[in-house]
């Protein structure tokens, strides 16, 4: 089958013919009918330092995609033929402390697809059904497949009561942007879109950001206190892994307000602990992957509800042969999720 | 001054002058441009049970109110002549342990406004400072009078996520319909709307209930059953007091969810505590007038967004005088929120 | 094998030969070192209307039991011949909504151990390694089998913050006498115990109850609000299904409180809804079962710390065979926990 | 009176007399039998950076004391001569949006006893009753007095469920000692003390750690993991501002772990923001302060109670005139809480 593969232990990724996989007694084998592209999937092309060190190629790449189950192990219980299914990027042991109380996506042996496996960036994909999410049948591909990202904002969005609030969101990637449609649909009345990418913010505004700051050009977090009646913003949500957007958005925060941190700074952050934190009496949460499967039911009821438009967030496709081309689009940051189709675009 | 003044201990009102109420060193005098009728006032009128228990006539109903200060007391801090100011109902003394732990909305003792103490339907009424809320200069005298209600809605959908819920709501008067915008704004996917009157059905589907059940033609329970793929509704608003909407509510509440219950049914309730609570493992909260003042900013902040249309909720006006008009049409159940004007409605 | 088997759809049990059972991949074949009794199963020999509903004869009865591990089919992960396993009687399916979102103890497929399948009053049982439980391999089988009760008296404590709390306990059997053993422990400041049995209110009394209150001959909830200065128990727990605890405890709530209701009533109960939770802001929580497996973890620590003293409760021991005095004995309800062995008490 | 004052803008201050407070409509005039002295004091002596910006001298010192009413304003509601009343440091407004939604203790126009305001290091004090804490009359006067870290310890403890759970704490003077008696008397399973200070460790040892770590001398992450089996503690409390203390605790956190920062850095701290929070999962609350008034009552329950023994906590006492040698022993970190007698110690 036409893959994209990491062949060598360097930067960069070739497409190729791959073994089609086969499957175990729980598994299913899934025709792919549309991948999506991650920030991980760009680290892993360009050979990031944590990425040397823990993946061993040649492996398949990719890990957002949809695609039409053909065929199911003997085991397999609810899963049949033809059904859309999309992939839990982190797969979980199930047996482990964290998975016996309600917390997968901490799964304390956890395997990342299309980094420690196999991906889904070719024509067939093979998962077990434990990992699998079966979609709507009428929900189109594209969105199927980026339903990760959505599920991330829709987790961020869910460790605190959103509603009526003033809600800052630092980073309008894809993501980011999800996040802002989210926030619109469940109430937040005021939201801050603070990016440096002028590309992105048309891309917040169009999910329904009130105020659109440039951190490049605006003093963000005086701004925010000026529109918040010198208050601040009730929850703050770092989306960016930028160290500035950590002090930009601490001090934004009002006292007895919520920090969401989901972003990934590349090194160690300076943290006024006391200012930010203490002082602030601050409720700070990590937030990591989407919750296994609570996130994927609220994803999918917010897709049913037409709440957040994909449409805006989804701004480029791909034959998957193009696929460096989809990587330096990805790489310039000027695009919201990028589509790629393993088996065509008309075939879907 | 005009007043509306429960004069004897029998139903009935009488509108005529009375006293100018005269200040305390902590007190603001009110010139009253907007009230509006409640149940606890229907109930006054028509001299409930309970009502003869409590109250000493004579003296001057209502509680519900918006006006502008013509007058502070010297130990007054914040407000100020011409600030437009609401009261809260719930006159909390600020000393006990539920006031000194931010629970003053159950004050131990509480006492209430046009019950307890002189009230609102007059053309003048004096308040202490700290049970006035200031409200946006730019509010209309009738939604910044009618804010309590609201309040009352604002403060059950605060006690549980309903983002991305399924929720039913028993009971469509001006509370029960203030709550189903909210949850429209706050992102519910799917709202069940639940009356015997086929007018506050309406209001219902005016303010975006998806599912409208008369309970009086329909098998309720089943049929919300019916429309969450068997699930049943992720929580259950209780918002009439009638008997029969705790089966049915209870009924339709999917195991794991949440019942929230502010109607003040007559008499006790026969409750299937096994099947409708412990086995589904039910969430069950009693709901109380408002947080003081956490919910009365979360409803300036609705307000502020536009999130609820209370054009839609306040159906009827009536200058003081025609109060027993007023009455007589709360008595049909065949309107909403109910405005007087004890100064006239040109001078508002 | 020797067993306890509900022969005929009738009032008793017989203590007769049975089939060793089979295990499948997943399984685990136990010998069997414990076994308790639980008001389930009485209700099961006594034949209950409800258990003519629901259960299917012949079986073999039973669900609390510790045991070694004999056998384990070729897909079982984790567990090792030898291994003291316990069984969680809540069998989940593992693919439902609830089960996918961390609450498989209210599974939407579920069924008990020894009602809906073979249970372990036998010399072996069988089981899923999914429903099975690997103890501490120093824990007494006594204690290892009673887990579940002090298991359900776990996730009654968990559900609200118990530190530093006046609590009242209505019913003071195992479960009850569980409650107040981590009340104590997890620093509630003053417990109270209420029973109609004073063999009970010695063991509440063992267990650390501060105040005992025997509701045939005190007026529980004014007692609890005298010893209370008034104000009321900050949290009640309702393990009976009395519906004069209802009464009592919900009267001695204090406004703000939270009610945690576990027993489960025969028949509707008449609640007072306006004034025992809407006028009290009251949280009412149903409690079924254990969180799975949260509650074993917690209930794991609870054990190697010593936190509650098993060797009080668990009051009474039989070789299996004597089952029927084991019964007679559970009936008058002058017992904790009562054990029988069904391989004989030297061997375990 | 006596006085113990901060007479210029320099380190040190002297022993001297004072004018005798007035009061007005609101205040009681207090007869001071005990002071306790806190970091605060000792940064106020020393004159710290933020200090200078602060403090406008001269001015009476100290916050933490108990004392008898001698006179009360004509306003005064509750508090009558000769009642033991404590005060709460941070002196709240009551108007401002914090205040009015039950988190007066993030005022947005707080004022600090001893730094903004005169303090308590003297014979008489006058406070406002909003911001008294009146005590059990039999209390002793020096616990009363020290119910300030204990408050802050109780707040720490309140923020997540700690029963069952295991904890470390970094940081072992007062409130951190307070603060293991607290993890002990409420159900903590595993507590391990952390300081650098010896001293400290053995007041750790005495309020009921498990496990003493010296970070001078042991590799302290590595170690608490070692002994949970390899998870990590389930909460850190960082009561030591340390930057040391974050990089030890964060490590030994679980995945799905709590974070208590309370400690003041005296500067940034390097924060490891993916690997510690993100990748966690984790909640970071911070902690400030006491709750106003729920951490008081709290507070009065557990010393009700005797559930942390002060005894201990309280290590030294001198009369206030020996204040210089009182500070010099805190500079030392060899000892607990220190409690001063402004009036002489036989009068209490």
């Amino acid at each position: 089958m036409h893959s994209i593969v990491k062949l060598k232990p360097e930067p960069g990724a070739v497409y190729q013919e791959w073994q089609i996989p086969s499957i175990g007694l729980n598994d299913v084998l899934v025709r792919v009918e549309a991948t999506s592209i991650c920030g991980t999937d760009m680290q892993i092309y360009d050979w990031h330092e944590w990425v040397r060190d823990r993946v061993k190629p040649p492996f398949v790449m990719g890990h957002e995609f949809a695609g039409r189950v053909l065929e199911a192990g003997k085991e397999v219980a609810e899963l049949r033929e033809g059904d859309l299914v999309s992939g839990e990027t982190h797969i979980f042991c199930g047996r482990c402390f964290q998975c016996r109380t309600g917390n997968a996506h901490i799964c304390e042996n956890m395997r990342l697809r299309g980094v420690d496996t196999d991906g889904c960036f070719a024509q067939y994909h093979a998962l077990h059904e434990a990992s699998a999410w079966k979609n709507d049948s009428k929900l189109s591909v594209e969105v199927a497949s980026a339903q990760e990202p959505l599920g991330n904002a829709v987790h961020a969005a869910s460790v605190t009561d959103i509603s009526a609030k003033r809600v800052a969101v630092f980073g309008c990637g894809p993501i980011g942007a999800c996040l802002i449609g989210l926030c619109k649909s469940f109430g937040s009345t005021r939201i801050f879109g603070v990016d440096v990418v002028d590309y992105r913010l048309s891309l917040a505004k169009e999910m329904g950001a009130d105020v659109l700051l440039n951190a490049l050009n605006e003093d963000v977090s005086s701004e925010i206190m000026r529109q918040t009646d010198g208050r601040g913003a009730d929850i703050f949500f770092e989306m960016s892994g930028a160290p500035s957007a950590f002090e930009q958005g601490f001090k934004a925060l009002r006292p007895g307000g919520t920090a969401v941190l989901f972003g990934l700074p590349s090194k160690r952050v300076e943290i006024d602990v006391a200012n930010w934190i203490v002082f602030k009496d601050a409720h700070v949460r990590g937030v990591f992957g989407r919750r296994i499967y609570s996130t994927w039911y609220k994803t999918a009821e917010v897709l049913r509800a037409g709440m957040v438009d994909m449409s805006k967030v989804i701004t480029h496709r791909f034959d998957m042969e193009e696929f460096s081309k989809a990587f330096a689009l990805m790489k310039s940051g000027r695009c919201g999720k990028v589509i790629m189709y393993p088996n065509g675009r008309k075939k879907k």
